[in-house]
């Protein structure tokens, strides 16, 4: 089973993929999909989207996994969170992958094993299950962890997902 | 020149075509995307996407007019608006359509005259400018305004737009 993780931003775009076998979690690649500040709204959002489109028709992934927020710092921020996220579900769910999302409690819970562990305690835990040789880039690694997160939850959610059909 | 006016919102989507022809403008036609707000966030926003392109697809505009948001009233308010302006402005781009976007304030002063006209004014002034029968819904009809807003605009904008590239 293949998985997609996404970690949404108008800026920068991290993405993970992974592959489950078993119990066992294999890291197939990361990286991240930047656009200019500069370039008008549509644009960029046009860029994570076909870039994302790209990346699914390279490595077709089964599943996509996204963290859901609940708190953004302010209404400005949470817009343009709102606006690269929007793209990334768009470009899982016109792929036809499933999509689930998982909050931050739940990613932290995934990868470390408890749910107020720290960023740098989170990317150490991504290159230690993934066996990295160094910890990925900021927004990549996030993207690792809400793909591991959705490899350690998937029978539950599996279940959640069918019945909201 | 035909114009595309969107309003975008999770649960309601509001769509208003209008034509220029010189200084007239004239009503093609309006209405609205709903969505289940029972249904899987992914799903919704494809139902918007899915919705504007088919619509894109059946009255082929030249120009899509999406309104900007500065503030909202708070922070998931401003990530559910996000969402749906994301599919949205990604349905225009991926048509290729020009995308541009106003402000509240440059939407009521093309349609009003001034920037500080309430809700009912620009209703009231949308249905006389195109000879609608009665006032349209709320969503499409705000969604005619901004349509209304780029006729009135365009030169300055596609000066501004042909920058921007």
């Amino acid at each position: 089973m293949r998985i997609l993780g996404i970690d949404p931003g108008t800026g920068i775009t991290g993405f993970g993929i992974i592959d489950t076998e078993g119990n066992r979690l294999r890291h197939v690649d990361n990286g991240i999909i930047k656009t200019r500040s500069t370039a008008p709204l549509a644009e960029r959002l046009q860029l994570i989207y076909r870039g994302l489109q790209q990346i699914i028709a390279d490595y077709q992934p089964d599943y996509m996994s996204v963290e859901q927020v609940f708190l953004a710092r302010n209404p400005r921020a949470a817009l343009t969170l709102g606006h690269a996220r929007g793209a990334a579900l768009l470009a899982g769910v016109n792929a036809t992958l499933d999509v689930f999302e998982y909050s931050a409690l739940q990613v932290k819970s995934a990868v470390v094993g408890y749910g107020h562990a720290d960023k740098q305690q989170v990317q150490q835990m991504v290159k230690t299950l993934l066996n990295l040789p160094e910890i990925a880039q900021e927004d990549a690694s996030d993207a690792l962890a809400v793909a591991i997160c959705h490899a350690n939850s998937r029978t539950v959610n599996h279940i959640k997902s069918l019945k909201g059909r």
